[in-house]
């Protein structure tokens, strides 16, 4: 097997602590090739603790020099739409960080570009790889849940406004709770919808205790700079009837430090995602089922070979840049929904 | 104090268990002179059971004879409309069974014709007078919440469609789920937010439970005769951008036998109604706080109370015509967005 | 229907609380015409107290004056031989309480018996009547467990030895704790494996605690006329190579008051009983399983009625005078085992 | 004190991780001067880890070179009987690993050499040196627990195949879960008895799991080389009518991962010995009596240092050649009894 | 056995509850002949429905008429010494409701007339005859304790000032918690010490609560009437070192609705008492031991019966005159104490 | 802002771990030029590790060469007295380990001669720092207490006796618990109440346990040297009215190995301080009020910044020498009521 040869952009905590080591682990199929940071000093300490060749400051060198097959995308959610694009024109497959892009448009455009250039364009929502999820995809396929037609997905921080990063900035980030975390449990929902696109799309967001200031979870945040939205609410309804009740939070007067999970209810059985419950008929009586020996996975190392999968052609369950453009039209509607 | 002179209307359950012993306890300020239910028999031996003196199988006698001053209207829904209407018209203050009617439009009606009476229609939505909302009201009063920006509302049964009544035909209850429970927990909510009407509505309903067939906590049902939604989904965005997320269901492959709680979320704390939480700011820090003492209460009692309150001019916190007619219209347009 | 004619031989406790009311709920298809006990005022006073017709203080008049279809046995176990052997020479129906008898080779006696005269001849094992039974029959059918092979089943009480009656007195039970509560778990767990007949049987019986004296959940006891055992453990292996580990006790230094369960391990799945949970693979992932909806039944009621159906040539799952006289002669083996 | 010279013969992990580390805190005592390995890279790599001087792959060289006086086996099985053998001949204590042999007469065999040679022959049963059976025994001395008629004693695991090594190995291993996992709790039971010699032994093996194949928490393995049993039961019955119930599994439909346990029946009291209860009268009253300060020992640093003590003919509660053969015989019988 | 002829003074509810029916079920040793209360009506009534003969609305009828053998004085604690002075006057056996007296030198003087005529009094401690306190009492007979030389006592209620009564009348009652829950507790400390008198005693009571009103477990009350302790702390030193910490509150800002314990530390063990938990050395390791079969006793019936058997010479554990008059002296010195 | 000169007198654990690494954290603030022990190559090797100059065998020296503006006293109790007044002597700031000295009157004089010469003396009493004590103050002073008029303070080991170390020599460290343990929680006590002198101090100290030898959480000791109490009790009673119970143990027959806690009343709310818990009215109704977000901290860190901000005259939390001086008089009429 030919391994692709792949450079990172961005130099990061993502990068450094997620993609590297992931693709390091993988080494049979893939050659990390390059490292890109807007700072060079930071670009050459990443590539030297890992091993890496080259370390450029700015892509077009890269592309220049090394001529990747991949690309791998861990830069703020504003440069994700440039620097996919670039990727594509050098005839790269790209595997972009979450959310896809800060506007539907733009996602819309990454995947037409992809298209066009046949080159893979994939997003890192790896709570796809988690054994909850692959239970739940294997309930599905042996028909235990029949018909699901709502889903309740929730991704809620009591007060976990991070006080570092650019989290809180609208510009870079587009948004606060809804893209930074509401994003993930709204991609599983989707999935386990079939990706289906909403006739009604309804929302409201909310920042009242960002801007009010305070300390959590995560440090204490600054109200001059909070610029996003705190909390996010929303639902879908899609042709078929099935809906979606989704909120995301970073700060909200709630129980519960984190609570991140999703209720998926179905004609035959319904399941609790975090911990994995199942409830279906067994042996003619209703039943609540549980599964002790669901084990942690590494789900970065899961999803990343599942982009390579895609790069060979291979069946992969990584999300699609068609998936990422139909996710990221939802959020531009419940931001537009929220604000009109 | 003049006592005023009830009847009763409707020989059911409700009638027998609920309004009766809460009429009776409050003897002092009411005389309960008649019961009119359609089956003569069924009136007399309840008038009999609890030392009424007339019995009637129809409400033209009933006020031909007796002349009440206050009429409690215990019948299907469908009935409530054109009895609530009868007994204005007869100039009397009127306690009706939830929900108010089956269509918004009666809803709005009979509001309009008591306001045009200047007689008290009121609706019998007891939870208000549990301890937990009154405490919530506290709450509320002494700044502890600020301001109120969204509410999960849900009242969820699993397999809990009753195998008895009319509680799965169309025609005499206008609906499902949504109509028969979860309009207690919407009332709450539309209370915690100063009754407004909301500018958006948006909502699903189902009946893949139902239209199967089953038994569960309320015995077994005919899927044959089963016409309504066994669950409903709503989210309802208001002007002032806050908003309330509704579920109800009959039956649902959820995790609990009974599931009915709020959740309020505000700028400066946060409630779980059942038990009781308050998540909010005490000496500085993120607090939980718990009501050890928190009883329970006669919640029909203390309701028929605030509805005679209200008949003398008093101060009452009992659902009133006005409040009916809004939380009708938004259940009707959550059906037509579930049809449409 | 015609309705069976019904006597009760047997004036105590199980005849007034069990027995009767069942056949009293059953009164469509049985009609109980008399009841006889030694002692003619205790017979009179049950039979006033039940509203029946005829008591006697013995059999002979009985059968002389009423003839009846059905006789229920609720006497001591030495009786139930003679009183079974002369009620099926009457040609009757018998319901006989467990165990079946004093000796494997009365219940032999007693099954070949009722088959010479084509009789119905049941014993009173109820707890095939309960919830968590009928459930692991249905698991069984539906392919959930495979191949049973082993079993363990207890029936022990830390401090139960009655300090009234004869429970104690050899002559008249037969035995102690396997007689009077093994019987019960061993008739379950011979239902799970088909109701097969060991090829080895090996145990022991103990009466430390028993002859020691003391008191305990049921009062206290006198040592001296203590003469059964207060403890006994048996294995039993089948030709099949599946087996059984029984014990039962009346007194034991272990850590629960009364501990009562099955543990059925099979191929594909295993069941522990009480409270039901079912240990099998779903979706391809080892699951275990609970059952929140099921529910206590009345299982003297149903186990009548169970009985009925045999007597009437209906399909029935009550205790045959073949099983009886099969778990009686393994009850038999495992005493010689002991006192080898 | 002389220090006895001690060799390893063996060199997995068992000698690496236990025996080794064991030795070489009680320097002392011993000083350890060879390893012998069938692979002499790998018995070299292991003396130099631990600063061993000698490394063999071939016992007979081992003897020539070092004349040791004690001789550790950490061999498999069925190289345990002719390795004492040898060392026994060569006038060598000898510590072997668990279980004494794959037959009963080898076990005998040895135990007679060890007599006859005047030499110490004991085995590595190390849970005699847990803090609850140091407990357990100061118990019985103290008469907490009267005479012991009956134990149960079981070592399961819910799927705990190993798919490593050679454990489903029948010539290498000479059984599966009784022989590997059963014999550590059946070596306690027969201490708290005396270590009798049982007249009666019934007993079944299983393996429908096993030859299914599957994962678990020992990996996954191949029903192809599976050829133990994966499951034991017996039930072994004493002269003086005491009682032990056993059982055994790698792989069981029951419902913990791994329960490994004695349940000890007394005339006085009662044991569960992990977490460690006693049952009996304190003050005149049944109570439950619970150890706070039971601390985890280094259980193989004790039962080597046991070991040590036996050769040098001080008291010593390891495990006898006498006891090995009685134990090995046992489980001969139980396999025997299956088998028949 | 000669009948005692008893008379009751006191018509309030523990007569009615606790006295009366305790005596009735003594009957063959006590024959209860004759009620007094100040209101002749409420007498009559409380005698009718108890089947007693007599009823009196002064005790100078009643001596005259009736002639008691025992008296039994259940009136508010300030008659208790008016009334038991003149019961021992008239010959009479005394069992008197706790506490003694409004004063020490009351229950002296008390105590010292029970001597001077050679009857028995005897107060109510009703706590003495609980399951815990007789296995106290057998743990401290066993030796298990050692000698004993710290105990915490308390009873506490977090919001139980009663509103109802004359709890809170310092005129009738002599003091607040102190004298209603404290001396319940305090009782038992003596006791378990030897009922020794205390060398130092240091105290301090406290109001905040009961005077600022508010509302409880025991209905609201006035603080405009509130004029006892809510509160009360003491310290008790003896001469042979061991001392007593002592607290007993209507209302208290502490965790627990009620709570009511004593903790007992010896040399050899320690107690906890409610629920039962032994702390000692068993086997030669610390030990925390429970009692699973302790049951409920009626304290009531076990106490007046060691009244009865105290009043006919045999050994009683009832609480005596001196005892009395020692507790009731130390109640003042802690009253000194806190107001000095 | 000028370094303060520091050095450390004493070699032991609680240098090395606590006060050496506080200090370096501190390094903006205080430079640590020496540290002296009696045993110069002790003082050596604790230099060496953290980096300090200077070591010293004697005060003599290190005064004379280093001239230190803050000295830190950890050595054991005996030598706080001689070395705080030399250190004062020579016009340093001490920081001295509690206890504050072996009698009252050397606190006094210690808190005289720091007056005397200007400087700050202040002891490390950590627990102030915890996050819990800095709620507790909070809350007092947002009013949620009322006014504090009784405390509960225990610090109580069950069996927790130091085998090493001289914690049991009455000589060098004056006493037992009380002085080792129970100080912790007085200080806190004391704090509460704003540092009152009582005016009824009582107590009484024990040595049972100690006396009889054993083992335990910290190892075993030997009787034979065990001169201390194992536990004290005491009762302080203040000015107006307030009151103190005081409990500590290095041993005792209870039910947990450690607890150490507070419980606070006040006339509005109180409070229990590990974990948290707050009780008093919110909305009219009485609430439990638990902070999730309490986090520990470095108690020795801030402690010793709480010192350093004394030096420079910032307001600081810091135990004043004052403070120590009241609380070791407390200390010894504890110890005088105990022996009297």
């Amino acid at each position: 097997m030919t391994r692709l040869r792949a450079a990172i952009i961005g130099g990061g905590n993502i990068a450094d602590k997620n993609h590297i080591p992931a693709l390091s682990q993988l080494s049979e199929q893939v050659e990390l090739v390059a490292v890109c940071s807007r700072d060079q000093t930071k670009a050459r300490a990443l590539a030297d603790k890992h091993g890496i060749e080259h370390a450029f400051d700015n892509t077009g060198e890269l592309y220049r020099q090394c001529s990747p097959d991949v690309v791998v995308i861990c830069t703020p959610n504003n440069l994700h739409y440039p620097q996919t694009m670039e990727a594509l024109e050098h005839n790269c497959h790209v595997f972009c960080e979450k959310p896809p892009a800060i506007s539907g448009q733009n996602a819309r455009d990454m995947a037409n570009l992809a298209a066009a250039k046949g080159r893979v364009l994939a997003y890192n929502f790896q709570l796809r790889q988690t054994s909850e999820w692959t239970l739940l995809t294997r309930c599905q396929e042996d028909g235990l849940l029949g018909d699901i037609y709502h889903i309740k997905a929730h991704f809620l921080r009591r007060r976990g406004i991070p006080g570092w990063g650019y989290f809180t900035n609208k510009a870079m980030q587009g948004g606060g709770a809804l893209m930074d975390l509401g994003v993930h449990v709204l991609d599983l929902a989707l999935c386990a919808l079939g990706y289906p696109t909403p006739d009604q799309v309804s929302g409201n967001t909310y920042d009242f205790i960002g801007k009010a200031g305070g300390k959590g979870l995560m440090g204490s945040w600054d109200p001059q700079t909070f610029e996003v939205e705190d909390a996010a609410t929303a639902y879908l309804s899609f042709p078929n009837k099935s809906s979606i009740m989704l909120s995301a939070s970073f700060a909200l007067n709630t129980q519960t430090d984190k609570d991140r999970n999703l209720e998926i209810f179905g004609s035959k059985g319904g399941v609790k995602l975090f911990p994995f419950v199942l409830h279906t008929e067994v042996a003619g009586e209703l039943a609540d089922i549980q599964f002790p020996y669901l084990e942690e996975t590494d789900i970065q190392l899961k999803n990343t070979a599942a982009f390579l999968d895609a790069c060979r052609g291979k069946p992969s369950n990584v999300c699609t840049a068609e998936q990422g453009a139909i996710l990221q039209e939802i959020v531009e509607r419940i931001y537009q929904s929220a604000a009109s």
